[in-house]
């Protein structure tokens, strides 16, 4: 299977990406997968590929056997083979390619392993969809825009480490087996043989560990640690995600956002070459009255005017009776046709979004203004909601009216839409931004109490603590985000550190003593014992990973994700197990017939 | 709650392990842990401790203000508090510590939290048991030895991804949600809610996807990765543990195990500053019959002798009738006294070991010999045994007979348990050694067939697969195993790449075909698609983390490790789930009453 060389076997001298010029007369090895063959009958070439590029072989009937010529006839499409032969200069150089000068006059042969025809071409552009794809990843991998992926991947996570180890964190591997909190999202559970009718569970993250290991003196920590969440998968979601978890002691929030500016910093020059300034900052009321978002996208403008003030004079009753009449103006969107804002008043109609209509004004080149509404208002009204957006000569003014809870975000999400539309979010432009001030806690419809926005370990901001028992929703949190691109790719917060408000904390979201006492005792006995002040944040390694490469879908970006359906389609996961193992675990199925 | 300094506030200036005698008339603001109060009425002593040291802070009636005084009097051990005061010279300077030259003149202090006294003392030495410092783990890692040792792990970490990214290895995040497979330890099983009456398994290591990414042409593969494995817990042993786990394609043993020697090597040089000559190799029949054992430490001498020949010709009928007859010479154990030997005798005859009895045989000074046998065998005899075991005068020969496969591991663990007790063991000193040729199969008695020795991708030697049908348990594979002073630290093996021998494989451990694809398929197909020759090796984080650290025992490197019964006895896991939980799972429990 294989040759001699020097004084042992190898399967390869060199790699399919390394031969040069400089290699002519050099007699080498190589093995790779065949990625083409062209035949002219008394010549053939071969593409051979592996990770590292592709380097042409050649047989012809003057220089090569005629068994090794026709031995190369048969080969096809993904046979993985080895050959040995001697470099020599190409007489049509390929300059694409960096082995482009040179090809392999071949002497010897050998076929590792045959190959059935891939089910999906091993090309760039693949003529495989997602599902063929997803099933036979293994050969997906094989193809350069998906093996880059996940290359890139681990050049980012290089850099994470390198320079979080530099700022003096300490990589802790915090465990995986540990304990169900019925906070937060719903856990994946794991039967115990050994401990019946109990159960662990998976990290949603390492929060408490993480927090321990600050009350432990660890000082820094740091951790690229996979979590878990077993939610109703979202598309672009997936139930097993990797984090970058970070945790520092004896800090404000100035200092963690000064040391992740400094990481995200480094990451966006050593990745994509991009330097940065100072991170701008924007409170989360500023964000969602300026963008109607908590992660906005600030590489392009259209920034949000509210016209209450401007709009609510006049007998429109629809904006009479709205809480928030929000507009946003679409540079040079006056070229858009009667067509195409009938189209988007349509989009945003659609119950995804569920606004109730749409109002536009052109801003047209006379500087007149012709717009939907015009039986309400005049050219000063509306003069008034240009200046208001920002709209110019030539612009498209959108409206939106109704609850500014639900306004907001359908403004937002529009806004976003023409974006993309008109090639705004550009993916090598890079704009961070820091979000602060986010709301403690959070009303929930469904359960009809405050739920903790970040987690119920965040540290309420000392002056809004005597909010907590009148007027919960507006009490502020020591917290923040950071966004790339209108991207959340971290979170975090200043957390708690001493016993009472902790029980305060966990009072406030419903918890009994007992009960926080059962799920939390030993974060609550551990503040009891010298807990430091302490911060941090997490980011979401799989989402970072794809804006740094300019995607916003993670799933390339995962060497082997799972589907909508949380199943694993190549392995098929997950599976039926057998009784026996059940009966090990001391549980039965209880399937509804 | 702290300091304005400069234009912002912060928690410290410096730490605690930072100042010298350059630092003095510097104002400072440290933060950290009382380690001790010294309380002289008149002058008060605080050693404030934080990750990176100690420094020594001073009140004093002269210098210090009474109420300042007063409250470094009321400090208590653990107590969290921030300082600001001035670096001075200190008059007994302490030269066992980096801060030793100076001491902090004291002129604010904040209790930034008080905490209740201890469970056991924070020291290097400390008085709690380690039931204790399980519970309060959180605590026990503000020592230093368990400090230091994560931060060793870290290291180590740092060092073993540099490395292996520096050759050319990406390192892949694989799932953790996968399938469970009978074949190996037990899995850890995670019910899915969204399919119905169907488990995840986590994975006890990656092995198939990374033949998988193998086969997907990523080349050179590592990962740090967590596993996981349901077994009756021994000591020493955790339901999860952390690899290296690395994989390459095209290769050939030899390549892997240059890979791999190269980084063990480094490891050593960048840890423990120790340079290691080429790695000796050394069959797995050669371990077996020089040193009883697969994994032999080979820092010290006492080789096994086997005597055979040399001792079964006299009417002592105990070795007469024994499969083997096999001595080891302690090297100066004619000091030994027969209370010591009939303890070891003891020692070995414990149903854990299982001896029937052990023979000795004394090497005086002068030359004679004298035995625990002279009733058989002669001077001519015992002067065999003693060229046989290579005793030399002063040295002790212990013998056991039996059966071969018995009597090997009980000398091997006699063996290790006296070099042990004569300190042979150094921990710091580093004999790395290869075990190749490791048998395909071993018989298992409980099942009463044939095991895969590594798993099942295991490629047996091509030589050698004949002997598949007639003589199954002498086929020897392509598997190897680095032992490191006496452990195994990495184990692998160049894996079946084709479809046929992989079926023939399934087919020798019982698998039927049925089986096979059900739990295989995915592999298998995937070997139809052009799978490259590849092998591979994992090495136990935590095992190697702990030799290079000089120590045998991994807990301590592991942050938060779990006891014999599986349990975190810090958060107290496994623990119990809703009702609720249960039915969103489709299960309920099955408990005997």
């Amino acid at each position: 299977m294989h040759l001699q060389i020097g004084n042992r076997k190898m399967y390869r001298t060199h790699t399919c990406g390394a031969l040069r010029a400089s290699h002519i007369n050099t007699e080498v090895t190589l093995s790779g997968w065949v990625q083409k063959v062209r035949d002219k009958g008394f010549m053939v070439w071969v593409d051979l590929r592996d990770r590292y590029g592709i380097t042409q072989l050649i047989f012809d009937e003057e220089r090569t056997p005629k068994t090794l010529l026709e031995q190369a006839q048969k080969l096809g499409r993904e046979f993985v083979i080895q050959i040995t032969g001697t470099v020599i200069e190409r007489s049509s150089k390929n300059p694409n390619i960096p082995t482009g000068d040179i090809e392999i006059l071949v002497k010897e042969l050998i076929v590792l392993n045959k190959a059935l025809l891939p089910p999906f071409t091993i090309e760039d552009e693949t003529d495989g969809g997602e599902e063929l794809r997803m099933k036979y990843r293994y050969l997906d991998i094989r193809r350069n825009p998906v093996k880059e992926k996940l290359i890139f991947r681990h050049k980012v996570a290089q850099e994470v480490r390198k320079y979080l180890s530099g700022e003096g964190f300490i990589e802790v591997e915090t465990p995986y087996l540990i304990k169900s909190t019925p906070e937060g999202a719903r856990d994946f559970v794991v039967p115990s043989r050994m401990n019946e009718g109990q159960f662990y569970a998976l990290p949603q993250s390492p929060q408490t560990f993480k927090q321990l290991l600050m009350v432990g003196g660890m000082d820094k920590y740091f951790q690229l640690v996979k979590c878990f969440r077993d939610e109703d998968l979202r598309a672009d979601r997936q139930p097993e995600f990797t984090q970058i978890d970070c945790e520092m002691a004896f800090v404000e929030q100035e200092d963690i956002l000064n040391t992740f500016e400094g990481l995200t910093r480094h990451l966006l020059k050593e990745i994509n070459g991009v330097e940065v300034e100072k991170f701008p900052r924007m409170t989360f009321d500023e964000a969602m009255r300026r963008y109607g978002n908590d992660k906005p996208d600030i590489r392009f403008g259209m920034e949000f005017g509210e016209l209450n003030d401007v709009a609510q004079h006049k007998d429109f009753s629809i904006f009479n009776d709205a809480e928030l009449v929000v507009g946003i103006a679409v540079p040079g969107g006056n070229t858009f046709t009667r067509k195409d804002i009938d189209g988007l008043t349509d989009w945003v109609k659609r119950p995804q979004i569920g606004a109730k209509g749409l109002i536009y004004v052109r801003c047209n080149d006379d500087g007149t203004y012709k717009s939907s509404v015009d039986k309400f208002y005049d050219e000063t009204d509306l003069a008034k909601w240009a200046a208001k957006t920002g709209a110019k000569t030539g612009d498209l003014i959108l409206i939106l009216s109704g609850e500014t809870e639900k306004v907001r975000p359908q403004l937002s999400t529009l806004r976003m839409e023409i974006a993309e539309r008109l090639g705004l979010r550009k993916p090598n432009e890079f704009a961070p931004l820091w979000v602060v001030d986010f709301p403690l806690l959070e009303w929930d419809e469904e359960t009809n109490r405050y739920h903790a926005m970040h987690h119920p370990f965040t540290s309420p901001k000392p002056e809004d603590i005597k909010l907590l028992d009148t007027d919960p929703g507006k009490v502020r949190a020591n917290a923040y985000d950071l966004v790339l691109n209108g991207n959340e790719i971290g979170g975090g917060s200043i957390r708690i550190h001493d016993r009472k408000t902790q029980a305060l904390m966990f009072d406030h979201l419903g918890f009994t003593p007992e009960q926080a006492k059962a799920q939390f005792g030993f974060l609550m006995n551990a503040f009891e014992y010298g807990a430091p002040p302490h911060g941090g944040i997490a980011f979401g390694l799989d989402r970072l990973v794809a804006i740094l490469g300019g995607q916003e879908t993670i799933r390339d970006f995962i060497a082997f994700p799972k589907n909508n359906a949380g199943r694993d389609v190549m392995i098929d996961a997950p599976s039926p197990i057998d009784q026996a193992q059940l009966d090990e675990l001391h549980l039965q199925l209880n399937i509804k017939q």
